[in-house]
């Protein structure tokens, strides 16, 4: 049996099944990624955004401003795509400097446009169990798994990593399925304690390769989140070569977590465009 | 060494400093209380709200709907209120009959006026750790370890019950403290497991005396938010006589959670108020 999870091949085939709805569509969905100033990693980010989404045959707009841009003309620019029918997804490609007030500026974004899922309106109908849209990463993660058909109900779940953007919607997402979810993060005492009684371990915590070979439970399920960048090489969070033989299932970096995010993206904004033209039925 | 959280000796501390801080003010902090329908329980809550309020010197209103008011009318009130500058917080008493929609309702409250804690807007704000209303029953558990000096960082808090009411906010609350955090629900397998490695265990699932003494560890510290009537008797989601001898520190029920949740409403009534007049300096 293929104990890797091919976030890859199941991202492939999410976008081929948006890619066949999306060929029916005279009016195609439509993203606007806006970014502020200069970031090499964002470039490259948002380059590979935009050839997914076209890919699939969706509208993507990119939207550059320059950092001595004044944060009202920013706002302004949202509130006009706010208002525009033929967007569906609006997102600010973060990190932005820092002199401009994220929360303000993202909080700016349509809720129902608001792909990121980073709203204060979003992050609340999330942890109401409310419809809303789900930030891409978390999201993706719960697609692995369930695409896998790994059963959640009654698992304990270890989540590493408390983000706003990973490590707490991830313990909505898992209690909504039924899990027992426990939380660790940069204060806890004894994480191994912790990892290696998880059914289920979701890495997310930025520390290259911290899970090792004694932190995980035989059989375990791996999803590895982290993204980090030793020597010019990507690594995870999780140090594979270690773990690999004692899994059930696992991630891999690169090629795991990461398509998800983007996928999740087009997903979303394609929720976003049957919210709008009143498709969406499910 | 008295084990006793004595939550009804600490929110009468709270409610004293309250009224210290009420009465050097000329225009008083006000608080509207909106019942539909008739339900015993809730005219019980609403009198003692009420008595609580007027005893520190805040104003207390009581708007009844009958049953069979137009969900308009309710709507119509809220928004009159929110626009009302002698208005601080505005709540609706639950439960409601069926037939209206409680979340639309209760998102009608202003954000800055939802004393309760529980619009879409302050369980996201809550979630994001930015400044907002903090749901009255969590925020009085975390207000009790504080006032007896418990040192949260790095303690395994465990969470039984997961409801948008107490349980979900207890999770970030505790996050914040850098506790690291599990929640178990009634899905979970071997409740026990995860309740015996509690430092701290907050109980809020509303199962009678569901806690046994061999389900908690040795000098733990225990918080019961259950209030369930059998037989006529008030009764927790710990059963106190038989943990009591093994634990460091225990809330009893009546008497521990229970009178926190008014007084955190009257709390956050007063940070409302204050925020409305520009006088809040924390």
């Amino acid at each position: 049996m293929n104990k890797i999870i091919d976030g890859k091949m199941i991202s492939n085939q999410l976008k081929n099944e948006l890619k066949l709805e999306i060929d029916k569509l005279d009016r195609k969905p439509c993203v606007v990624d806006i970014q502020i100033g200069e970031n090499d990693a964002s470039n490259i980010y948002i380059r590979n955004k935009k050839r997914e989404a076209e890919n699939i045959g969706m509208k993507f707009i990119h939207i550059k401003f320059d950092e001595n841009i004044d944060e009202e003309t920013i706002i302004n620019k949202i509130y006009e795509l706010n208002k525009d029918d033929s967007v569906n997804g609006i997102l600010i490609q973060l990190p932005i400097p820092d002199k401009f007030n994220q929360k303000k500026l993202i909080n700016c974004i349509d809720p129902i446009k608001d792909v990121d899922g980073l709203t204060t309106e979003n992050i609340g109908r999330l942890f109401l169990n409310e419809e809303g849209l789900i930030s891409c990463t978390p999201n993706g993660v719960l697609k692995l798994l369930k695409i896998n058909n790994v059963d959640i109900s009654g698992k304990h779940v270890v989540i590493v990593g408390r983000s706003n953007l990973v490590g707490k919607p991830l313990i909505e997402l898992f209690l909504r399925e039924d899990a027992t979810v426990s939380v660790c993060h940069s204060k806890t005492i004894n994480l191994k304690k912790y990892t290696s009684d998880a059914d289920i371990l979701v890495v997310a915590c930025g520390v290259p390769k911290i899970i090792k070979k004694d932190m995980v439970k035989e059989d375990a399920i791996v999803i590895d989140v982290g993204i980090n960048k030793i020597d010019g090489k990507i690594s995870g969070d999780v140090d594979f070569d270690q773990v690999y033989d004692k899994v059930s299932l696992i991630t891999k970096v690169p090629g795991g977590v990461g398509p998800m995010t983007v996928t999740m993206l087009l997903y979303n904004t394609f929720y976003s465009y049957k919210k709008m033209n009143g498709l969406y039925d499910e």
